[in-house]
């Protein structure tokens, strides 16, 4: 864990939201530092307060999402889809080579009461889409996107759940592998190249209507096997 | 259950395959008599005599494809997606009107070591395919889609999984879910319309996909949910 604590800074843009401060706190139980983004500086750090009295533990630090991209060498994007491209490209130039990002973002809309991913996502998924955006200044990761948001910051109640990693970039996917690891109750699995975020996109708005067919509250997914 | 075993006569086809004697094998443990079709009458009459002694219960009974669907008003369609026009087609008159059908059937592809859906499957789904094909003859209801073969027929290992039907017919659905949670280790999830077919079946691709990049055995999905 040392290794992997020196080789990475971890930064949130944002880390503000329900879905990014879920992360920053299993990553902080954890014992990783966190840097958390917000377009209002002032937001961020009182956010990153609130979160280190949660878990009794100075390991949260609020700053501007373009601090956070320049500190960062790990960086969580969890910017609703509808802001990503406007949200992302101002940030880019922030943004240091070889940058590993984890892409959160799912392309979630409501329809007759049901949730689903938008159809014209430009290729297909977030995470190709963001990975055109950023171009080769970094690699995405596609992870985190089937967790509700609730369950994550919900850090006192039982949590054992199967994360899913999509990347095109079999070493990062490893990094990332190994780094989430670490967090208590989280199983990572590796899903095949980015495509597949396509995948786990819409596993993102299926579990969302499954919890509301079936009275279930912050469903996520495991995988089960056999033996042989 | 005595209700719904007087409602409904039980067909798969084709019976003889690993999913459909795989679903099968579940639904005789669970007390129901199923009709086993397949285009080769003795070949269903012999697969039938071996899951009869498997079960060690009486329950499976061989016939011909069309004489399933005439006979059967819930109807497991298990053909493989590439047959399945040419195979459902001159089954159509033979089946009877108001029939269930249950939709397992998966657009499988394997491209660069990995499975996906085909991109051009007709309507978006099979389930949505395969009723444009019976069109106001019968009522799709997608399920088992996402659950191993081999996983259902190994009847002799732990067992717990969750099984998602989709479909737009709500009475259908809550009858075919009264029927199936009669099945030991099996919950059953309603997942919403037929459209979100689209995502269990991607999610089929996706398990296989797991299986070998995480060396895992027959993966399924279960879902996980906290109390509030």
């Amino acid at each position: 864990m040392e290794k992997i604590r020196k080789e990475f800074i971890i930064g949130i843009i944002p880390g503000t939201g329900k879905q990014g401060q879920g992360i920053a706190l299993r990553l902080g139980i954890a014992g990783y530092d966190v840097l958390l983004g917000s377009r209002d500086k002032e937001k961020a750090k009182r956010i990153a307060r609130k979160l280190n009295l949660e878990i009794n533990k100075k390991k949260f630090q609020g700053m501007q999402n373009e601090e956070v991209a320049k500190e960062a060498n790990l960086l969580f994007v969890v910017f609703p889809y509808e802001f990503l491209k406007a949200s992302i490209e101002p940030l880019i130039p922030s943004i240091q080579h070889d940058t590993i990002i984890i892409d959160v973002v799912v392309p979630l809309t409501f329809e007759k009461g049901y949730a689903s991913c938008y159809d014209d996502v430009p290729y297909n998924s977030a995470s190709e889409f963001l990975q055109m955006l950023v171009g080769n200044k970094a690699t995405i990761v596609g992870g985190f996107k089937t967790v509700a948001a609730k369950k994550l910051q919900q850090i006192n109640e039982p949590f054992d759940i199967d994360i899913f990693l999509t990347s095109d970039d079999k070493q990062a996917k490893e990094k990332v592998k190994t780094l989430l690891e670490h967090l208590p109750g989280i199983r990572v699995l590796d899903a095949g190249p980015l495509i597949f975020s396509r995948t786990t996109e819409q596993m993102t708005a299926f579990v969302i209507n499954l919890n509301k067919l079936n009275k279930l509250h912050h469903a996520s997914f495991k995988i089960v096997s056999t033996k042989k």
